[in-house]
């Protein structure tokens, strides 16, 4: 069925148990697929934009209300909307880091956290992970030490996955923030993996940002995100424009630079709004989603020869896999080879692991119903035993 | 009647004639609609994204053909999506200025040019307009040298307007590229009243840079857009990164620096798509836009003391117009003073006109039928007479 000339509609999440890592969180609410037709055009949002003319200020809808909403939920005092986690990233940074500065990530960084240094023109230096693959406290002091012998000066900026992207793991961001502070290095929370999907108290944690990702963990359409911080530093993140035409003498008032002036209209600041009321209520629900997941992840680790290569037991829906010693061993005289795993998950109705994979792989169980938990855990099992694998 | 909890669904362009002066080109396809609801999840369409992982490498859906499309149609070498036009002009800011460094924009520019320019580091300089309100060749030259004495070196960036905001009076790009060329400069061309409902042949204008607006006029959902460039500029502007992982060794490839990586997902490429087809073919019809905008403004015209300050005729269905000496008379003595005018338009079914308006005011006929266009017409005329306003 298409959904436009050349497009082919998508029904996978009509059709399947999608446990793709970076799908989970994302998946729209009914409200917001209903808001986002309500408001599909771009300027839908801009009917009743009235003077001083910001996204911000728009009252019907209530775009204003959402912003001084989302601020409290996430107890930090201002907020802004992007377009994506990294819109987000390459604010801050541009704003914190001159040319050659260095600002420090983590081992376990997204790539755009690289990327929006590299833009702003600084040099990014990792904090090393432990064995167990955590970023610790300890780490980013001694990284910090070491940047400033390198640098001569201190990193201007520090980074850190409040859950990273390669193994799910939870870490220590008021630990790190604390260490930075000591340094006055102000710590952005890359929150992809947690605003909307996780509690998160940005002032209890102690970071200066906390910025989300609309479309990986709000229900919301890409690209969304959102920048928060306190107001000791909003002023200069939220700086509004000096730029005046030299022959015009015109002005732009309370446009903020980094946020380009507007940031989202129509369905993705909508969309955002749309899915807040059932974000909110549902990062309550976390427990469950983590239980959700030791189901999922217990039933692998039945089958012999599997490994979990994330914290243990899980504390996050995002997990990381070794089937080397189990799934990868059928792969080898497969006549499908690798490519057997998905295959078999398909024919189950499972999908989102990557065609291909059975050595080590991602998946997510985020917002899976308890049957549907059971189905995906009952299916590896059964993938395993028809193959003759194991099973304690 | 709601779309979601707080939150009252939009019937503007269901109820009524629309000629909001930034709506008119973004209303999206019926195409753009459905795949928007197929499409909805942010990560939709990277169900089959393969190495080497880059948004525009996409087949299915067919993304990286969309991306060959849109340059071949916009006669420039390579194509990029952008979420917004202000984003592809923050690329290409933040790719030639330098700390300090003049760019040149028009004294029609968006504030978005000025806040890219500020974004990057860099100083705006407006080159001035004529009794026309036209940016001619020779203002651009003249204002060029005037830079050059002024910061002892030459501008590094040049923004044109293709159609301004302002007036919606088409600039002779051509003309001013061929100047800004003979100083070396590099020539970007706004074309967000432009691309999408004009034909725009890059080479012909012989301009670096082609930035569209997906939301403003290639019926696209927010924030989405486009940048186009020649082979000249591409490896510059979409230069990948070269950060690397000092102590992972990790390296990302052919992520871009400018684009943040991947740009537009879900319903904002996939919206951008569905259209592209009828965005294609509506551009061959400006004609019949530009007889329609010229029909509402003769009527207009007829109404004695209104005077019309974009270019007579008509060349683009935005308009600037001077109602001071009609409708602002009434607005004088009436109850609603200068409300009465959108009030009595909203009777008829017309909305759009900034409540309160009466003076110096603009609207856009795109995109109307031809019914609608002289139901807005007459409405004017009617409204006129009404208040006993001469009509010629």
């Amino acid at each position: 069925m298409k959904c436009a000339l050349d497009i082919e509609a998508r029904d996978v999440e009509e059709l399947f148990i999608n446990i793709d890592p970076i799908q989970a969180g994302g998946r729209l609410t009914p409200d917001a697929m209903k808001s986002a037709i309500a408001y599909g055009d771009g300027y839908s949002v801009c009917d009743h934009c009235l003077s001083p003319f910001r996204l911000d200020y728009i009252k019907k809808p209530p775009i204003a209300q959402f912003h001084a909403d989302l601020a409290e939920w996430l107890n930090m005092d201002e907020v802004r909307v992007v377009p994506g986690a990294r819109r987000g990233f390459q604010a801050i940074a541009s704003t914190y880091l001159e040319k050659g500065d260095p600002a420090l990530l983590t081992s376990l960084a997204h790539y755009t956290e690289f990327i929006a240094i590299e833009e702003a023109g600084g040099v990014a230096r990792e904090i090393p992970m432990d064995a167990d693959h955590h970023i610790t406290p300890d780490a980013a002091a001694a990284k910090i030490e070491e940047a400033e012998r390198e640098f001569k000066r201190r990193p201007s900026l520090l980074f850190i996955d409040h859950v990273d992207y390669q193994y799910g793991n939870i870490h220590d961001a008021k630990g790190i923030a604390r260490v930075a502070h000591q340094y006055d290095i102000p710590v952005l929370l890359n929150g992809a993996y947690s605003v909307g999907i996780m509690e998160v108290d940005g002032k209890q944690l102690g970071v200066d940002f906390v910025v989300g990702s609309g479309h990986k963990s709000m229900a919301a359409p890409a690209p969304s995100g959102l920048v928060a911080t306190t107001s000791e530093h909003a002023e200069r993140v939220f700086r509004t424009t000096r730029s005046r035409g030299d022959v015009t003498g015109r002005m732009f008032g309370i446009k903020e630079v980094e946020m380009m002036g507007c940031t989202l209209m129509g369905v993705t600041i909508i969309g955002m709004m749309a899915s807040f009321p059932h974000v909110r209520e549902r990062v309550k629900h976390w427990e469950r989603e983590v239980a959700h997941s030791q189901t999922v992840v217990d039933a692998l680790l039945s089958i012999e020869g599997t490994r979990v290569l994330s914290d243990y037991p899980r504390r996050h829906t995002l997990t990381r896999i070794d089937t080397r010693g189990s799934f990868d061993r059928v792969a080898q005289s497969h006549k499908k080879r690798g490519y057997f795993l998905s295959t078999d998950l398909k024919k189950r109705g499972i999908v989102g692991v990557i065609p291909g994979s059975t050595k080590v792989w991602k998946f997510n169980t985020y917002g899976l119903s308890k049957g549907q938990i059971r189905h995906l855990a009952d299916a590896f099992v059964d993938i395993a035993q028809e193959y003759g694998i194991p099973v304690g």
